[in-house]
């Protein structure tokens, strides 16, 4: 890297759920100098389209629109509280939540900006958890399973219902409409690196995540769409390349968007990547062993290797898919924030808030202090933490949560525990399945909201996997990750670096907390982990239907 | 029945858990004209002895005094409220808690009055939810299977906790010097009749229900108190007769009892019966077919039939047990209103509370509000009803509450609709269980304070079994019961009923609301159902021993 008097900045811009942030970062060490956030402005929409139509169960979409207002509020707001001039600036990068998906023009023109589209919900972005397109899924599964498709097996031989086919397919099924009218569909994180670059190149890391693409073989072949409905034939045509691995460059910014950011025309842009996989290089993850979760409303928890090993349950492996030269395997936890949020909003009694309102403590804090009192399995209860369905290593959106072990007795703390206890149960399957299956595990860092919100579950991870577990205080790494790969992007033109590996040892958050096992607290575990597995087996595998069943009884009732 | 000009009245008193409370009763309508309550001095005792000595876990005392003062108090109390004169009264009848137990002298003299016993815990009554004595409860069951005993099968396969013999072996073990003294152990309800007659008659329903007695073989005999335990040989010997049936004339008020409660000397006075199987006539039960519950902090269900029938899981067969002439069967479910309780106060959210004061109601019928707009199965939710274990058809304290189908779009609303369908999957496991085992059940009556608290609770029956409920709205089903009966007792007199059919056709009560079952709803619930019994037999039946382990785990932990 060259190195002039005044310091040179990078700019990642984290696209997530509900909100979109920019982070301005210098080059040289990775501070974070300024931060910014936009709440989208149409949010999540999961009851009611813009138009007023009504959205069925299970539905969640954007407006792409909100995305592009983020570049264009948060960029020139974490420049101007910086006070650096857009010329400092030596490469953007970004991250998104996938696969979230919009049907488009050749053109990149939104469907769902046309006004015949306006009151089409399939016209719109279909976001990560949009759960609607599952029996698509399901049987994208069967048939695969069916014709013993190769590529069946770098899923974990599951395909989710969170994924870019199943989502088309729900499209070509209930609008052929949209269907017919898409010149593409695309991930939208790769729609706004065409917004900022006009340079149509997808990300092959969430080509290859989500879409079931490799660079070999490209998509599933026409001979599969023709046994799983022959409308999906052709369906590869709108998905065209090229596609970049993580660390290209995509392409150089666009004049109306330098316009919009504040940034020079002809700043580098690095390819899309996933909001998970971009954390690699801000937690200083470049190689083999080291595991890292992100531990947010759900977890993803990610491990690189050298080899292809076929680990069942996994969410995928994907060659270059998270550090170009590795096999990034991702597993994940479809509920755990999300999880302590339903239980303060629909059980916590009103005399815990009282008392944590007499204290002056946050809710979480003060469940926290009570459940920090209860050694392991006093409260004599097992839950299995499946609220949104199980993600590793079941691939199964049809369980739900289970809790066992209740008496008069049962405070509403003991419950709490229960539920910390259920995701390092959840986390410990993960780790363990990868284990067995050959991928190395030597280091556990976890990230995300929670490891800093929960010291009590870091510790509850450490017990339950008998694992030193590094807790990282970076509060932003996605954003800071982008800025990482904005940063290689630029590494052509000499402002920036030429591999992750060195921008991720200068740029790369030291700021974390470590763990230990106490293994008292390990060996307790362990017994109660078997009845946490005798339950996740039972369950989870076939030995009962109550879950799916209960689902079906519950759909029908609700007709 | 001889008419006067003047009515008649018949009085009941009804010694519950916390108070005594007596009922001044219409002989020819049935119509309740007077009614006094008094709360037991000394309360239920489970912390300390009134000379200050605390008590351990699980004790439950009270204080035999207390039930004399009920006495003194409440039926001059009915008899000033209605200005009836004494004279007029042609029966008192009681009913009592069991089991319900204290030792005392021949004499009648309670232990616990006694100078050198007034620091001593097992020289007081123990209450029928004294549940320390469970180690000795096991072992009677233990010993009673490996032997082989026939009466083992009139209670269900299990000796329970809250019967007489645990609770007399407990006292053997930890307190020898108060066994040895005793010349007799007895039945509160046995203990009130002496103190009023002055004659040692036993309630044969009392002794066949909670002490493993029947007309025929009497008492389990020395040589299977030789198996149990050594000191317990001879202990038939402090359980001394007569015993009668319910129904039977006890003996007649003593000129010192006489004085004490404003009723003539010689009042006829039926023998004591239990606080659950008097309700019978009051319900207007006096035959086969009609099955009944009394439902409160748990339940009670009851049904007479001709024959004995081994019906597994019932808490036990008397002959001439409820009603002369008929085999009276018990089962029964250890908690219901206590799991809605636990509830409230564990798990409903603040936000509920609020909107609940709001509304200016009770958090019970805000809750029951809500639930009600659910359609069956629309919770996706089944649980277990096991918060206190499972007395029918399992017999099992070791059980536990158990939920599953939650997911983050759970309310709380919806768990408490699951908490009242899993108590009514649990009273059909029970009908569907008698009924399998030949015991007819015709009509399904329900009382007790639930059967009005809770009309939701009586639809949620009447669609899960497909039966008409009839719900009592008699609050007071037990003491009209004992009034019934004290009117039986008068009948030889001449100013009463010769018989319990008779009297109960003149004195039952009607007021009652019917609930129809919906057959769309019951159609749905015949699903949900299912997959209640598939949870009930996995987990109650041994195909899982997490509940198990989960019990032992915890009591690992705490200790």
């Amino acid at each position: 890297m060259s190195t002039t008097a005044e310091p040179l900045y990078s700019i990642g811009v984290d696209f997530g759920t509900l909100s979109g942030r920019a982070v301005l970062v210098d080059v040289a060490s990775g501070d974070i100098v300024a931060t910014s956030v936009l709440d989208y402005p149409h949010g999540v929409m999961s009851r009611h389209l813009p138009s007023g139509r009504e959205l069925p169960a299970d539905w969640a979409l954007q407006h792409p629109f909100d995305y592009v207002e983020v570049l264009a509020t948060t960029i020139p707001d974490v420049l101007a509280t910086a006070d650096v001039d857009g010329s400092r600036v030596v490469g953007l990068g970004l991250d998104f939540t996938a696969c979230t998906v919009l049907p488009i023009l050749a053109d990149g023109t939104p469907l769902c900006t046309l006004a015949e589209f306006a009151d089409e919900p399939h016209a719109f972005v279909k976001l990560w958890k949009h759960h609607a397109a599952q029996p698509y899924a399901t049987r994208i599964t069967e048939v695969a399973e069916a014709r013993g498709e190769a590529w069946l097996s770098r899923y974990g031989g599951r395909i989710s219902s969170e994924w870019m086919f199943p989502k088309i397919w729900e499209t070509l099924d209930l609008a052929p409409a949209v269907y017919a009218r898409a010149d593409e569909f695309i991930e939208a994180g790769d729609w706004v690196i065409r917004q900022l670059t006009g340079v149509p190149v997808r990300s092959a890391a969430l080509a290859g995540y989500k879409a079931m693409w490799d660079a070999e073989s490209g998509f599933p072949d026409n001979s599969f769409w023709a046994a799983v409905e022959s409308g999906l034939v052709g369906v590869g045509a709108k998905l065209p390349g090229p596609f970049r691995p993580a660390g290209s460059r995509a392409g150089s910014l666009l004049p109306e968007m330098a316009a919009l950011t504040g940034l020079p025309v002809g700043t580098p842009v690095a390819v899309a990547n996933s909001d998970a996989y971009v954390s690699a290089p801000a937690l200083g993850v470049t190689g083999t062993g080291d595991l890292f979760s992100i531990v947010g409303t759900s977890s993803c928890t990610l491990i690189l290797d050298e080899s292809f090993r076929p680990v069942p349950g996994i969410s995928g492996c994907v060659h270059d898919g998270i550090l170009s030269g590795f096999f990034g395997y991702e597993a994940g936890q479809a509920a755990v924030g999300d999880i302590f949020a339903w239980f303060v909003r629909e059980s916590v009694p009103a005399s815990y808030v009282e008392e944590a309102r007499r204290l002056g403590l946050d809710i979480f804090v003060y469940l926290e202090s009570l459940a920090r009192e209860l050694a392991p399995g006093a409260n004599g209860l097992v839950a299995l933490d499946w609220w949104n369905g199980n993600r590793s290593v079941l691939v199964d959106a049809e369980l739900s949560g289970l809790l066992v072990g209740l008496t008069l007795q049962t405070t509403a703390a003991e419950v709490y525990r229960a539920l910390l206890e259920s995701v390092a149960f959840g986390m410990r399957t993960i780790v363990d399945t990868f284990v067995e299956h050959g991928v190395a595990v030597d280091t556990m860092t976890v990230t995300g909201g929670i490891s800093q919100k929960s010291p009590l579950l870091m510790q509850i991870y450490a017990d339950v996997t008998g694992r030193e577990i590094r807790a990282s205080q970076l509060a932003i790494g996605p954003a800071l990750g982008s800025a990482i790969f904005g940063a290689v992007a630029a590494g052509l033109a000499g402002r920036g670096y030429s591999t992750i590996s060195e921008a991720a040892a200068a740029m790369a958050s030291r700021d974390d907390i470590r763990y230990l096992p106490d293994q008292g607290r390990h060996r307790a575990y362990g017994e109660l982990y078997e009845q946490y597995v005798q339950l996740h087996e039972h369950f989870g595998r076939g030995g009962s239907d109550v879950m799916r069943a209960l689902r079906r009884i519950s759909a029908a009732a609700r007709e």
